[in-house]
């Protein structure tokens, strides 16, 4: 690839020599050779380029007159550039970790279908009659339950176990050691127990007798170009299968509960926890370690602050902050005013001393 | 089965023709078969018996009479709905995910006990002296460490990682990736460091010049009719094994410090962390993402609401809130005069303005 | 070892019979042999000693005279006991759990380079190009990325994910099913989105028309003698490694972000999460739970208490509490005051009531 072929790639006007080779995008401070391509769409790194051995950069569309001159060969200006970072990092994204073919030590049971050119790596275990679509990719240690279905184009790293009776979309994404479709963490005392007094009363008025197991008897299912983060677990559904809608992306050590249904294009950030039988609507964002009560419902384009604690439903298209979750506003101000309680604490006493002095 | 066979099983009431065969349960608006038994204990899902090709419905005892006519050919009367549910999964919880027998692909070191009908899932690896009650299933791509003893009747699902030296009971189900006796988070300053320091004064009064590994020497120790979540780690103890009483269900994410003691029966919520050396009682319900300090002490019966950050030790048989942790009533009462801020520092600038007045 | 070896080795004073043999440290009440070393540097456990089989006995140096006369025959005194047990778990602690060798199980590819000493597991995958240092042991299940290189003297333990690129000092130690690289959650809507405008507007006044994925390019680099808890997630960054610096020691559940810069000497506790882009310090202790937003800095020696939610840039060498997270006596100020609102209303209500009593 040149300068030239990335501009078009990027759909982006170039400045300079389109004949310059690029091999890989970089940090300006970490280009090692004129192939380098020096990213530096932040204001605050263009000096940089001056020092930098690479012949071509990418730069915000309204800072190409301020690289400094003679500084780079060519130059690309972007527009938006986060979005640029796109374009370019899936332009040198690598190929997925795992090599064509089937690898011998893999553990494929009786009925198992896999689609033209999917790619299994060494120690994977694939149970009786699961489908995987083609072209899709499984790294080394994964698990494949029984019945799994798996769309076209999908990438599985390594660790992964997707327990028996998922369905999966295409395009999907699972990263390291996530979990699909472990059991809901779901009991019931054969009595009322602590917590059911506590909801009534607020008080403990039981005790836990016994802790009986409600069986997880669905799976979990994920739309399309879903994404799961590593280590992150989504659990099995008791009647109806957890769900996931298209396009949802999960981070890291996400927890959804049984039952939950996540909409589509949400993003879910890391540490996040769900509980059981949630419903989140579309396009909602919820920041890292937020918290959300079981059975709540969180309306579409809702956003929920980072660390929020949601307890009761939230409509959408709407910002939330704070626990419990409220409109960022309201907890804006909650927070403002407690930070000024000293003085409200100074004003009344001397409201107080005044009084008592007009009272001597 | 049949439709008197599951209103003998769930000990409940039939009406109508307890000759329907039954398939398994599902949610009304998901059967798909006459067979299928249709959960409809919510009154809210009533109304959907009727479309339902199901021919069996379980329903609330006093929603009996409340079915459409002729929506089904036997109802299934229950008296407390939740507790329904684990006798009604159970009787259609899958067997197993692990093929009866060794599967040929497991490495089993020297000197391991398998007790009868042991199931050994692919790629397992069991170190020296071992020892695995009857029964027990071990899924595939599981870690179980030299010497460590396992009671009959177990699941240990695929990806688990057993240290060395664990003692776990019977009837224990491990899911997906959990981490038992990874080493405990135990470092020390050889001079005195920024957090003892802190601890003492308020303030950063010294530097952690190095930070020296305090090792793990003992394991964890499980109980029968323990059960572990996806990715949940319960680390070594460091003379002690960390220990987890009898019928203690511990959900996804959670994290057990070294040296952590948890009674029997208690609840431990998604993503909660217990650090090191804390003692809980029996029957605890420590609710989702809750977190507790070091060397705390919980009393039986304690409820823990979810979100809170529990810093003092907390007495038995009570509802805590909050961060710090306190009890209910009191974080409530904080909770609504901190949302009633507002119009205090409405009156109190009022009153203040009055006074001025008042003054001249 | 006898008691004499061991009073050498922890560099303490030796009172009584220095031939007594010493097995292995355990807690008073746990001893079952002569051989067992009673640790009683809790003043509380020493009248235990009375009752303990164990012949020798490690106390607090100003407690060797409260040993009850007789209960054991020689005994250790040190000064500073938590470190004095760095030492004793040390002398005591079990080689790591994986055999010498390469098992015959374990597929290694093309040109990975094995130090001498290396030990491999059971169904470890090395892919090609890695390099490991000279007596680095490694459990089973591992899965080992393509041109990962990792330092002498290393314990990888079962489970773990290293991705492809990753760089790895000497003396670390990786705990069960830790992923290292996985890729960064990052995402880009085309168009302006919901996030974005809650930024700058505080309302939801964009919608996310798509999200569009921005690859990670980049891996992650772990300085020496850094230790990673289980199940714990370190993701690769966009241009530029995320990198963790010597002697840090990261907890079990703790998330560190894309592009994340953490210093040396840390300590990262349990479940904490550090997003995207932000830049820790050298000696920073951050307890658990802690909540760090993407791009912020906290400064060299900062104590962030447990469960803090850091959102803004912290300067280093002060202790923070809160979420918000602010200096330790501001916290704690905040959180005085509003135990006492109840107090407040009631004096305002009663100013309230006198102002208008003295208006008629």
């Amino acid at each position: 690839m040149n300068a030239a072929d990335l501009a078009a790639l990027l759909d982006v006007p170039l400045h300079g020599d389109g004949t310059l080779p690029v091999l890989r995008p970089c940090h300006p401070r970490e280009a090692r050779r004129p192939e380098d391509v020096a990213i530096a769409m932040d204001p605050a790194l263009l000096p940089l380029l001056a020092d930098s051995p690479a012949r071509v950069a990418v730069v915000a569309a309204d800072a190409v007159d301020a690289v400094p001159e003679g500084a780079v060969g060519a130059i690309l200006g972007v527009g938006r550039p986060r979005l640029a970072m796109a374009g370019l990092t899936a332009a040198f994204a690598p190929p997925p970790p795992v090599a064509p073919g089937i690898h011998p030590s893999a553990v494929i049971e009786d009925g198992v279908v896999l689609g033209e050119g999917v790619a299994v790596g060494p120690f994977v275990h694939i149970a009786a009659g699961a489908e995987i679509g083609a072209g899709t990719a499984i790294g080394s240690h994964v698990t494949i339950g029984a019945g799994v279905r798996i769309g076209p184009n999908g990438l599985i790293h390594a660790g992964v176990r997707i327990g028996a009776g998922c369905t999966i979309g295409s395009h999907v994404i699972l990263h390291h050691n996530a979990s699909l479709a472990a059991d809901g963490f779901s009991f019931v005392t054969p009595e009322k127990g602590s917590v059911e007094s506590a909801k009534e009363s607020g008080r403990v008025e039981a005790t836990n007798q016994g802790l009986v197991r409600i069986y997880s008897l669905a799976a979990v299912t994920l739309g399309d170009h879903v994404e799961v983060g590593a280590n992150a677990c989504l659990d099995r559904g008791t009647l109806s299968d957890t769900r996931v809608g298209d396009h949802t992306k999960i981070d890291d050590l996400v927890l959804i509960g049984h039952n939950v249904t996540v909409g589509s294009h949400c993003m879910i950030c890391g540490q996040t926890g769900v509980a059981g039988s949630a419903v989140i609507g579309d396009r909602v964002v919820l920041a890292g370690r937020v918290g959300v009560a079981d059975h709540v419902t969180i309306g579409d384009d809702a956003v929920v602050a980072a660390g929020s604690g949601v307890g009761q439903s939230l409509k959408g298209r709407a910002v939330y902050a704070g626990t419990p979750a409220v409109e960022r506003e309201r907890a804006f101000e909650m927070l403002m005013l407690t930070g000024r309680l000293k003085h409200l604490f100074r004003d009344v006493k001397a409201l107080k001393a005044a009084a008592a002095a007009g009272r001597n």
